[in-house]
């Protein structure tokens, strides 16, 4: 049984092969004139510094939790945390920076690329954004695989332990690296695009009248700087984080219910039966000439429908192979399908193409207080069905599989319908992360000043991305929704395994209620750091552009080049700084939450952390999404287009809706999972030393 | 000992009669010239139009649930729900309304006499609209302490019942009249006040450019109006439900410890003892002629400090008389010290003398988006302290009065808790309540064109009216939180004492757990209902007062009266219309999900909503409240002061925080009470009837 684990490493090798594949296809495509050579060389040089620098910073924070983690297992004999644990750190941090970084390299080359190809024909611009994106899906998807069946084998063969539910708790506890490098490069890649993405509108749109992406606008490097690092480097990192997540917290569950290894090898074959499905549907990718937005994103549609649906078939013969429960069949489905109807309704209520918001634009006809209220509105409502749908696909995967006869099965349920969520990302990865290299090939164009239709094709290319994007995150959030579920109960048996007094876990137990306002107090708290840290590092950007215009005589009638060099140090600079204390908030808060009120405080933590940062995430995902096309509505000749009162006041609401929705939403999806791994890598510390057990 | 809660009624005679001599002092003051009696009445006039209105249309909802709990009671011969409740539901809407009734009627009085009083001196101004606020404070906690006394004679005398535990049940049931009402007269009020607020800012201030009201606004009778009905008769059935609800889930509380009728006796104790305290410190509440704003502000603190203190040493003997535990007392003291603290602090966030809103204020100059950012910012980071000082008094209050090992008598404490934070409401309502009045005298003394030092004073008055409403909000909500959690704990004991199933109240649970979702949900969709009601109704006041500058000719002149009556009429039926949804979500969603997921989905849903609830109501508070002194510090000469573009983007913040802090905010107070009172009414009702039971 467990040598078929050895499937994994062939699911890894078929993803990175085809990552591979997909990169070779990008390089061969003409980067264009001298002039998108010399813009896409000062982007790639930006990125490149700025991860240098993030990855730098990362190491000493990695060194000492590394240090501090060494200590705890080998100080107490492997008894409060498992010797292995601070090496699988080490691994999950490193694979997760991985995959964000092939990501950027790719992203970075693919760009002026996809300009370049989009000046030939919009079939070719699509097909090299999307194998760009390719690349960083099937590479997210290859590398977790590989992480994981690679410490499965060390831990199984390399230290020989037999007990699944051994083998369980530790691998769950390998999450903790992936999530803390995906929490800084979230939190610092998100500063990073909305400063200079804030600054440069601030200054250039507003104040100086110039369109976006003019080469006179100083920020204008470091805003296309900030997509890549931001939305593809932070991304790749969020996204290998969730993957790697789900599947491990289902191992722990899969041992806890007693299904052994069987339960462990279903997450997996499910994983690598999503790589082979998402292969087969990114083919399906493709446009005629002078498709309409429609046909684009139909064919984007029927690529990762396709996998879906395929997915969803292979899974039954797996299940019914490993575990031979139609049961756990329904929970795959009920995750699967849930991911989808959560894409759909964020699509809904962010997409100018339905009814919130064009309503969301109307309020733009009083002003921008009115758009502003009207965009926070929606964001709260809209929280209502994502929420709805989380509870139904709990419900569904719960008593599908087990029920309360069965409880811990029924667990299972829930971590597998994860999984399920999750298992076609290569796909719906790639679909996601050709966004951001459309809007740079945007950029790019308007930058090298090339025809007009150009720009109009990769404006058709990036809007689509905008509608993907939202749907991607409407995957990201739903699933480690379900994964927070499945690692608070694994936090909770694997204390329990532990000691000898049974938790009371009971809601009415003060202790819990006071765990519970604490989980929302953090991400309130963290919310308000990172939006902070957006204004914080803007505001800088904005006194730079100001000073440049002021300073350099003749930027504006193109007598002088800006300075783009000091506004993406700035950007750097400003983003290293301020991402250290939300990082550290996620580490902290779960340590001294623990240290007080003793495991029951955290597990009321982890259910306060995951209730409260569910919802807020969705709102502010949503409203911020909204606001953005809520702009491009007015822009497209709505309440009186481009220019108008109107208009203003829209931009009003993006640019508040900016920090909402690239920094603060997305990075709460990972301290949900953050803040329960850390829970459970501190759990033995915990037990043994806590305020409550001397009450 | 039963005899000794005949001092209930002791309590509520003197503060009902302290009520009635403040009232005669106020009437007592004249009304000043024909011009401001003549506005006076118009604003009299439209605040009893509206509230007749809005008592027509509870009235009706309050028949339909009537009927529907007789039928339950009286179908089910008292099994499913007692046959008192329905009778005590209407008893318990009724005095909350006459609290919010007799506090606005009072109000609309004494504004016109406040200003001709501020117009002979400060101190007097400062009496009449403090005398206004008392009779208010003092008819709250008066009729509150009738309807909980007289109740506890029916069921004990009455009706024959001699034990605790059954009375402490049915008791707590009682309070779900008064919330209801209450829902209404916040959420209605909350509508009216800031859809007039808004529409006569936006069209009168920014697009007309005349000052705040100016008589020629056709809103600004309105405007008046929604102060009265809003500020203060919504506060006032608020704070009556407060007010008994924290005193009725302590009852219940009591009893499920074993304290038998003592567990009953403190609560109502304090309650008057806390009475006198109030009076005596209202005593001391004047100053000097032309005194600072600091001196007016410390001749309110010495009141309420001096109350406080009181209430603090009287309630040991009570203590110790009643229960004989010194842990009650330290709980209690927690709470009353728990609440001070709280208020300290939202001053400190929304107060421009302190470094909060002062950093706010200093984002305008980059913009409306970036302090609407910074805002938000702040709004999400003020969470922190009143979340942590709510855990502190939980904790404290819990494990002094009992702790783990007696663990229901720490229960106990976290109700007294509650109790002690609001025994002494009478005068810091009383403080609370004198804002609007203030304000209102303002408003009359600009229309009636009164010289510039009266519209000063009454400037001065008002201002200080902000800082004690913000004190009064952070002790409505950190008492609602202990409430909160009383009334979940009375839940579940409950339904625990209805069945012989254990309810498995584990948050491993997932019914718990969606429970959990479904709570954060219903504060998330109340929140969106509420604000949008707002902007609807706001948004046809707008059309309205621009149709007026528009069709009659020479307003701007003062050559023609603009049509008042259409702006309040037009306020009443959009705040009428718009109630209705926000306030049945609150009774419909706890009702579906106890028939869908049972009791143990609901206590995760009471979960849920408390937490939530609470983060955001104290978010929404806080962000509301400071861009509104950001606007008043930069029109104090800061950041350029009145009439700058860093004034405009100020005022876009203090609109968009209206309808956070005085609709959404407040409104969630009551949401989360209301939600625990109709699940324990209808307890019974879900323990038979529901999915989870089928499966």
């Amino acid at each position: 049984m467990e040598k078929l684990f050895l499937l994994g490493f062939l699911g890894a090798v078929i993803a990175l092969a085809f990552a591979m594949l997909q990169r070779h296809r990008v390089l061969s495509v003409s980067e264009g004139n001298e002039r998108m050579k010399k813009i896409a060389e000062a982007i790639r040089a930006g990125a490149n510094a700025y991860l240098k620098q993030q990855y730098t910073t990362v190491f000493k924070v990695f060194a000492v939790v590394f240090v501090l983690l060494l200590v705890i297992a080998f100080g107490s004999g492997g008894k409060m945390l498992s010797k292995v644990t601070p090496f699988a750190f080490l691994t999950g941090g490193i694979f997760s920076m991985l995959a964000g970084f092939i990501g950027m390299k790719i992203a970075t080359s693919a760009n002026a690329r996809t300009a370049q190809a989009a000046s030939e024909s919009l079939n070719r611009g699509l097909r090299v954004a999307f194998s760009s994106g390719s690349v960083m899906g099937f590479s997210v998807v290859g590398l977790g695989m590989l992480d994981i069946t690679m410490w499965f084998f060390i831990l199984r063969y390399g230290l020989g332990m037999t007990e699944p539910t051994q083998i369980g708790s530790i691998m769950v506890m390998n999450g903790m690296g992936a999530s803390f490098m995906a929490l800084f490069a979230r939190v610092g890649g998100g500063i990073y695009t909305k400063a200079a993405d804030v600054g440069a509108d601030l200054v250039g749109k507003v104040e100086a009248g110039i369109p976006e992406d003019d080469p006179r606008n100083p920020a204008t490097i470091a805003d296309n700087v900030g997509d890549n690092v931001g939305d593809v480097a932070g991304m790749g990192a969020d996204l290998y984080e969730s993957y790697v997540g789900s599947i491990l917290a289902t191992f722990s569950l899969g041992a806890i219910a007693g299904f052994g290894f069987r339960g462990m090898l279903l997450p997996l074959l499910l994983g690598v039966c999503g790589i082979i499905c998402s292969i087969l549907g990114s083919f399906l990718v493709r446009t005629k000439e002078n498709a309409s937005q429609e046909a684009l994103l139909k064919s984007l549609r029927t690529g990762t429908y396709t996998a879906a649906i395929l997915a969803a078939v292979l899974a039954a013969p797996l299940t019914y192979f490993t575990i031979g429960s139609w049961g756990v069949y329904i929970s795959i489905l009920s995750g699967l399908l849930g991911g989808c109807v959560i894409g759909y309704f964020t699509e809904y209520y962010t997409s100018d193409t339905y009814k919130p918001t064009q309503r969301l634009a109307a309020a733009s006809e009083t002003g921008s207080a009115t758009i502003i209220i009207a965009g926070l509105s929606l964001g709260l409502r809209s929280t209502m069905i994502s929420i709805l749908i989380v509870a139904v696909a709990v419900l569904v995967s719960f008593f599908a599989a087990g029920g309360m006869q069965s409880f811990n099965c029924g667990l299972y349920g829930i971590g597998i319908a994860g999984v399920g969520m999750l298992s076609t990302l290569g796909i719906t990865l790639a679909t996601d992360a050709y966004g951001p290299v459309a809007d740079n090939a945007g950029g790019i164009a308007q930058m090298a000043d090339l025809p007009e239709e150009v720009r109009e094709r990769t404006d058709a290319l990036d809007s689509l991305g905008n509608t993907t994007a939202a749907t991607g995150k409407g995957f990201a959030i739903g699933s480690a929704s379900l994964t927070a579920l499945a690692l608070l109960v694994s936090y909770v048996d694997i204390v329990q395994s532990k000691t000898e007094e049974v938790l009371d876990l009971s809601l009415t137990n003060p202790l819990m209620l006071v765990g519970l306002f604490i989980g929302a107090l953090l991400t309130f708290l963290f919310s308000s750091l990172t939006m902070d840290a957006v204004q914080k590092a803007a505001q800088s950007i904005v006194m730079e552009v100001r000073r440049q215009f002021r300073e350099i005589a003749g930027i504006l009638d193109y007598q002088a080049d800006p300075e783009y060099a000091r506004c993406v140090a700035l950007c750097t600079k400003g983003a290293l700084h301020e991402m250290i204390a939300p990082a550290l908030i996620a580490i902290i808060v779960p340590l001294i939450t623990g240290l007080l009120l003793g495991p029951v405080g955290v597990v009321g933590m982890l259910g306060g952390v995951s209730v409260s940062g569910f919802a807020l995430a969705v709102f502010m995902s949503n409203a911020g999404g909204a606001w953005d096309n809520a702009k491009k509505y007015i822009e497209s000749g709505h309440h009186g287009g481009k220019g108008s009162e109107q208009h203003k006041a829209a931009v009003v609401g993006d640019t508040v809706g900016d920090p909402l929705k690239d920094t603060a939403g997305p990075s709460l999806n990972i301290l949900i999972k953050l803040c329960s791994t850390v829970s459970i890598v501190f759990s033995g510390l915990i037990l043994y030393f806590n305020l409550v057990n001397l009450l």
